[in-house]
This record gives C-alpha cells, structure tokens and sequence, in this order.
C-alpha cells in the first residue's frame, strides 16, 4: 500500500476527491516515523502539525497537579493534535506521545492554512473532522461526569475494544477518571460475573 | 438594533459578508421568542435547528439515572443545540431549555444544509463555529476532571462573570460537576478569605 492510501481512503469517504485534488492534497503532507513511548508534542511547545495516525498508537494527555491526565487515544485511522495551539499558535496544553511504534501523516499549518484558501474540499474534511471531534469529545465529557464507574469501563471496552488490547491498565484507568485501584476492583467484579 | 444585527455583527467577525450574501443568509434565519423555564429542545427529540442567543440564556443538559448534569450554559453571542441530533437527525440526548425570557435565532437542518451548498462563507462560519466550541469543550473537560473543586469554581467566576450573576447556584454546580452542598462550602471558604 503507497504511503498516503489509508489517509486518503480516510478523505475520501468524507469528500471524494479527483485525481488531481488528491495529487495537490499530498504535495502538502510529510510522513513521519516515530518509535514507541517519544514525544510527538510536549506543553510549552507549539503545535506545528496535526497528525493523522497511518500506524501505531498514541495517547494526548495533561499533567495537573503532577497527575496525568489522558483525554484522548488514537490509533490507526484517527487524528490527533492540540487544536487550541495548532490553530493559534500560542503553546500547547498537552502532551502528546506514542506508545506504540507509529507512522504519522502529518499537516503542517502553513499547509493548512494554504488548503484552506485554495482548496474548498479540504475545507469542507477539516469541518467534518472537527465536528466527529466535537461529538465524540462531548459524549465522552458527558458519560465521564455521570456514570457509574462500572459502566464507564464497560461502555469503554464495547467501543474501543482495540483499544482495551493494546494500551496499558493505568492509562485507560486515567483516561476513565478513575483510580488504578479502582479500574482493577471494577476488572476483578465483571470478571467473576463471566 | 434590527432583529439580526447581533447576529451578523458576531458573524462578520468571523467571516466578513457583503450586503448580498448578508442578505441570501438572513432569508435563512428565523427569529423565535421562548419566555424563561420553557423547553427548546427535550431529549428524545429530533434537534431541528440551532439557536444563536440574541437575548436571553438556556441551559443544555443531560439526565442520568435521574441526575441533572448541565453541560453547556449559553447567554447572548452564543449558539446553542445538540450538534449530534441535529446533523444526524436522530434522537436528541440533551435537553435544552431557557433559564430566562430569550429570543433565539434559528438555522434550520434544511436551511443549514443549503447554505453549506450554496455559500462558501458560511462553511467557513460553522466552521470556525464548531472549532470554537471543540475547543471550548476541550478546556471544559479538562479541568472539571483535573482541578481541585475551589479552582473549578474560581476558574468558573473569572471567566463567566455573568453567569455567576444570572443562572441559580445549584445549576452551577451541577455544570462543574459538584454537589450543591460542596459549592456551598466551597463559596462560604472563598468568602472568609476576602
């Protein structure tokens, strides 16, 4: 499979492209090999490039307090970055790392804001992309804030069953909002009801 | 002030129109006035239009297991509905509704799917809209999951002063994710040290 063909398998089931669209598309994009547990984007620094995940695997997350926080996973197919820094280039409140060895595509804004101007389907993907975000950000705050913590996991493991697989206990258990120790007792009681 | 000059004034700050695109926009628009503790939108139901706030606020919230939890406060300049019923056309999983007499500009479903064939700007519009709220979204979830709850609350008032004022202190703390009981003791804190 060539470099850019899942990513624009990707684009193209938002917006169909032409051959030649997808040709001025790809001009604008870098393939970047990362290795597992490096840093793609540390706090402080600006958010140059947002990444759509080709391979591999990476969490976002915050440090408050000297605890981590993870508010985003992202495996093959998903996009990932902090927008707030990436659009207004002021620093980035996240970290960003991969935990598994990953191949990013990567969009650069300088590429970015030139699409916008000059290519009205990369517009039309950038919207649609920021919309999927918004929806699943909002689900995601909704059923954190209010659901039983066993549910939580539960819903957690249904939809992200791949997930569930390959990222460590104690980061879903962040991502879930609960404790380690808590994640485990929740484990241990759905275990025994098999 | 005419009835959607509020309404393009926050709109030209986004993407400047000329008087005709003003124009073909407006016919879109439709102007509907809600008197306070009335519904605009209730869970279950099918988000036809979302509401830029002109006077007024809402609250948008969901109900689990009984449990009120408030998501989203707008007041006037913002927009308000459930994105995910409204792009999709299925079930709401939010209630909205007015916390004091309002007026609302509405963009249909219908309306909103034209004006994305028809003018590039307003593409550009609910983009930079949805962006926005991603963003908002983001920070949202961020700290109500990280921060300690007197700096939920602190962080709250200095960034909506006027909501502090003009929504009920239970509904604020259902929006930061804490009990009535624990702002109550949170602000009775805050108040000594002044």
């Amino acid at each position: 499979m060539a470099l850019y063909d899942f990513y624009f398998q990707q684009f193209n089931e938002k917006v169909p492209l032409t051959k030649e669209e997808q040709e001025q598309i790809q001009s604008y994009l870098t393939l970047r090999k990362i290795r597992k547990k490096q840093s793609f984007l540390q706090e402080g620094e600006v958010c140059k490039s947002y990444a759509f995940v080709n391979k591999g695997s990476l969490r976002k997350y915050s440090i408050e307090n000297g605890n981590e926080h993870i508010i985003q996973f992202a495996i093959e197919g998903w996009t990932v970055g902090d927008l707030l820094s990436f659009l207004s280039e002021e620093p980035a409140t996240y970290h960003i790392d991969t935990l598994e060895d990953s191949e990013l595509v990567l969009m650069s804004k300088a590429a970015h804001d030139e699409l916008l101007r000059t290519q009205p389907k990369y517009e039309t993907y950038f919207r649609l992309l920021i919309t999927g975000a918004y929806i699943a950000l909002q689900r995601r705050h909704s059923f954190t804030l209010s659901l039983p913590v066993e549910q939580r996991y539960t819903d957690f493991v249904k939809k992200y069953p791949e997930i569930v697989q390959r990222v460590p206990q104690h980061m879903i258990a962040s991502y879930l909002g609960l404790t380690p120790e808590t994640l485990s007792r929740v484990r241990k009681k759905l275990a025994k009801r098999k």
